[in-house]
């Protein structure tokens, strides 16, 4: 295995160099020896000894990880772009905890990451109140926070990386607007995150454009589940119970997220609701799971291989350097995944309608 | 913080005892002495310093965890079990890697462990041939394999936990034999595995008992994708082509696991076949999306949370202690969970004739 005098050698530098670039302190270093050094470690495939390394500078190679649950579907997909960015740009490896947004788990797992020594955190979808961010900041941390906006004029030592969760869900209810849909409701879950929040402003701004502010509800599926995983069918099944008790009920309806919308057709199936006949749903995220469910579900597809990108890219800065001028990434490549979930009130899918195949021999 | 020093001194004992009890050496000590220990631990909270016991033992509080990819909700479901069981339990932390069962990747996220003196390594579904687990297991790591069974009368040092994949198969096959159905398939991905061949030979047997081997074929879904995450749809679509071109087509499908049928079942809708009527369906593992999509998916559920909690026993073993007499955890706790997917050749499926409301009023 190449040692640290190796790569000095090969790359033509003095091994404070080369530790200097181990550590990110590469300010004043010129690009064309920082790029030299590279080239020398990639050659000769080195790989720090990391424990050694931590005992110079605390520090291991690990970027700690947080998330509600990483059986459910979406966190899992984040995850996956999360630690394969950051180890195959960066070498480094991803120390996953689970908090059920429990805040003493989360707690714990602060407590862990100082002493493993792990300084980078990426947390994912957090509690709304981000104190117990903000002291890990403060105490040395660099912390990323996704699916959270910063607050407007607060300043923050916590970096965020958000898409634009407005702008998805006026995207969405827009859509259901446009194919004559005028009793409109957000179906969410219990417990507003400033996610959430900024998606029903989404909503209720698409739907006060259109004069339908009188008929546009949100429905929360009630105290059930936080992290949105094995509950799902439960969650499901109690908003459509209160859909179907409802005459006036609504007729589009977006979905905070893709797995709340699979729950909702499932429960409205329960009760003889056919989707989209009945009840029009839009989802959020653009899960590989929404295209395969039946009705196929239509979207808003988030662009989670660049903000995972993003999350990773912030967490790696150097502790020495300043926030970036942006307190946040907000991303805003969104797009509307049209499938089979959606079609005027009490019409079939259109897509059912034309691809629907019957039994050919071959 | 609490020390070392204070958890003697509430236990009543020395130093040196704590310290044995922190490494795992009490294979002579009281049994009652370790439960003070354990208790004074506990009520202060007591949290050892990790980089200083990593100083001193080499050793991080952290598991390795290997997967083909977080992204696949079955093996993102698998880690939140053993996250949540090692950290409850053990108070360990888990290092996540993926492999997209590329041998390269597996050896790379070896090295890593080491490095980071990580000595205790879960590998989910690995590829089939397990030497660099042997070679890690002699290089002192203590490792347990997931879903893939020792080979009978070879000498391992990788301890195996694995549903019973055999009695797994084979129940789902009698399943849809017990519904008349005659031409049989098992639907798979392409490539190999112990635990794919265990659950072929249980679909072969189940079919061999009933006098139908002629008419049992195993499936592949063609060299399309090893990890089972954003490639099911095209997956189940490969497959329902070949469905849908077969005049004489099997009508009991049995899928290798659950991300498979409900790929499938996409799949051949897109052809036009319906599930069940045209082709039955059973998936396998138990995955919460089975209870939710359309028709709810009829599948043999795992015990995976007594299977996270073996493993994390298993790879918490101290060093020096033997392997288990029995080289592997085979669990044979499970059922069929009767859903929609599976009804008698031509037949809509009783639960949707007799569970399907009118609009009512209420």
């Amino acid at each position: 295995m190449s040692t640290i005098q190796d790569v000095a050698r090969e790359a033509g530098v003095s091994v404070s160099t080369v530790s200097n670039v181990l550590n990110g302190r590469t300010d004043q270093m010129r690009q064309e020896t920082l790029a030299r050094v590279q080239a020398a470690m990639s050659t000769l495939q080195y790989r720090p000894s990391t424990l050694a390394r931590q005992l110079k500078t605390g520090q291991t190679p690990l970027v700690g990880l947080l998330v509600p649950s990483i059986a459910n579907p979406m966190y899992g997909y984040i995850a996956r772009e999360v630690e394969t960015y950051a180890q195959e740009r960066y070498g480094y490896r991803v120390m996953i905890g689970n908090t059920y947004r429990d805040p003493a788990k989360e707690a714990s797992f602060f407590e862990d990451l100082f002493s493993q020594g792990v300084r980078r955190v990426i947390v994912i979808s957090s509690l709304a109140n981000e104190r117990h961010l903000e002291t890990a900041a403060e105490r040395g941390m660099v912390v990323v926070s996704y699916d959270r906006r910063a607050t407007e004029g607060e300043r923050t030592r916590v970096d965020h990386v958000t898409p634009d969760n407005f702008e998805a869900a006026r995207l969405a209810t827009r859509h259901l607007i446009a194919h004559g849909h005028t009793r409109l409701a957000f179906a969410t879950l219990t417990g507003l995150t400033l996610s959430r929040r900024d998606k029903i402003d989404g909503f209720l701004a698409a739907a006060q454009e259109a004069g339908l502010s009188d008929d546009a509800h949100v429905l929360d599926s009630g105290p059930v589940d936080e992290y949105g995983d094995s509950m799902i069918a439960e969650n499901g099944r109690a908003l459509a119970r209160r859909l179907a008790a409802d005459d006036a009920r609504p007729t589009g309806v977006v979905a905070v997220n893709d797995l709340m919308a699979l729950g909702l057709m499932a429960g409205l199936r329960e009760f003889g609701l056919r989707v989209p006949e009945d009840v029009s749903i839009v989802g959020m995220d653009g899960h590989f799971l929404a295209a395969i469910s039946n009705p196929a579900l239509t979207t808003v597809q988030l662009p989670v291989p660049a903000m995972a990108a993003a999350m990773v890219e912030r967490v790696m800065r150097p502790h020495d350097e300043p926030m970036p001028a942006s307190e946040q990434a907000l991303f805003t490549d969104i797009t509307l995944v049209e499938r089979e979930s959606v079609a005027r009130p009490g019409e079939a899918s259109p897509r059912l309608r034309i691809t629907k195949h019957s039994r050919t021999k071959k």
